[in-house]
């Protein structure tokens, strides 16, 4: 019934791409020039343990999800090409994202701060859950040899609203981080401030073009 | 090429409506019973004139605009109908939305706080213009007998992938709204923390079970 969208849909791509690497060069700024840097293994500076939480979050779940959502449509290959991509993009975000979580509770033992009491830790680990589950259920739908086309076809449809909704909520998760962080530092009008702000912008400009082109591009690319 | 999802997309609505009154239910205990109530024309109380922005942006922007959106599965009508009640509610959202808006301007003056600085106020100006566009848009494309069922067709994939994104601009913009009061007021686990925190998760839920029901049904209805 649609009309075909595949040519816009490209350009969505090139726009989603130019947000995910603008969102990861001010991460980069803010993290190495305002926040004095990234550091797993320190054991005196708390801030350089929490500097790899939003870091790994955001190159995992938001950036290398959302490639791997553009997979069918980015990767020059054969259809199974694009899917072993697909996949194998989303099994390098959910282990880098075990890092980075695991990164913010060990800032929090350091800190002697408290865990999961707000908003952003429900939504950030409760989508790190259905991202994993998601994930297992991509696995044996699209990849076991038991399922069939049919069951295929009829998962699919069910798989890319899930993925939608899943990418939407890790880019709730990185808002509401983003804002918790600034406003626990109290910034108004600095040039942080602005940083950050243009930060969150590029992730959810980056989230929605990615929503964007693979919703406009549906029709063009089969559907298992 | 998909499945007919009709049936479960009706279970999806019902999902949607309970997480919408639900979160409605929580944002009226949260404003009457912790916050001190609701009054736009207050002079001296502060917090009552902020109240009432929290209170019409989730009602208008999430709320109307959600139920705007499943209109077409709603409403038992014809389709013409379906697509009055639609515009209706989604120019209903506006107005209330502008309200709104117009409330924390004025207890920003009230309370010389400065305006537009954080990053819920970016996304939420931002998705307001957006959405008036995105209304006049419609408006021009779908009831101007100026435009042909050709242009319609056209257009309907656009237009509803950007209302997709609005309402998860809006749901952004509603969860970073909460998350920055939260902070504001230096919460951590008292039960009005709890409160806002399911709040937000039916807020988030509520959008996410509007998107799959929508997404789920859309080979189902007219595409124009």
């Amino acid at each position: 019934m649609d009309y075909n969208y595949r040519h816009s849909s490209r350009r969505l791509t090139i726009f989603a791409h130019f947000f995910g690497v603008l969102a990861f060069i001010l991460m980069l700024i803010w993290l190495l020039h305002y926040r004095g840097g990234l550091q797993y293994d320190s054991y005196d500076n708390y801030d350089r343990v929490f500097n790899v939480h939003p870091f790994l979050m955001y190159c995992a779940f938001i950036f290398l999800a959302g490639e791997a959502m553009m997979a069918y449509k980015t990767v020059q290959a054969s259809h199974h090409s694009q899917k072993i991509a697909h996949m194998v993009l989303h099994l390098s975000a959910f282990i880098l994202g075990v890092i980075g979580i695991s990164a913010v509770f060990k800032f929090h033992d350091m800190a002697g701060i408290e865990d999961m009491y707000s908003l952003h830790s429900w939504i950030g680990l409760s989508t790190f859950c259905l991202f994993g589950m998601q994930w297992l259920f991509g696995l044996f739908s699209f990849f076991s040899p038991a399922a069939t086309p049919e069951t295929r076809m009829r998962v699919a449809p069910l798989h890319r609203a899930a993925g939608r909704a899943l990418l939407y909520l890790s880019i709730c998760a990185a808002l509401t981080g983003i804002i918790e962080k600034f406003t626990f530092q109290r910034l108004k009008n600095e040039r942080e401030a602005r940083l950050m702000n243009f930060m969150g912008l590029s992730i959810l400009l980056f989230g929605i073009f990615v929503d964007l082109s693979v919703a406009l591009a549906r029709d063009s690319s089969p559907p298992y």
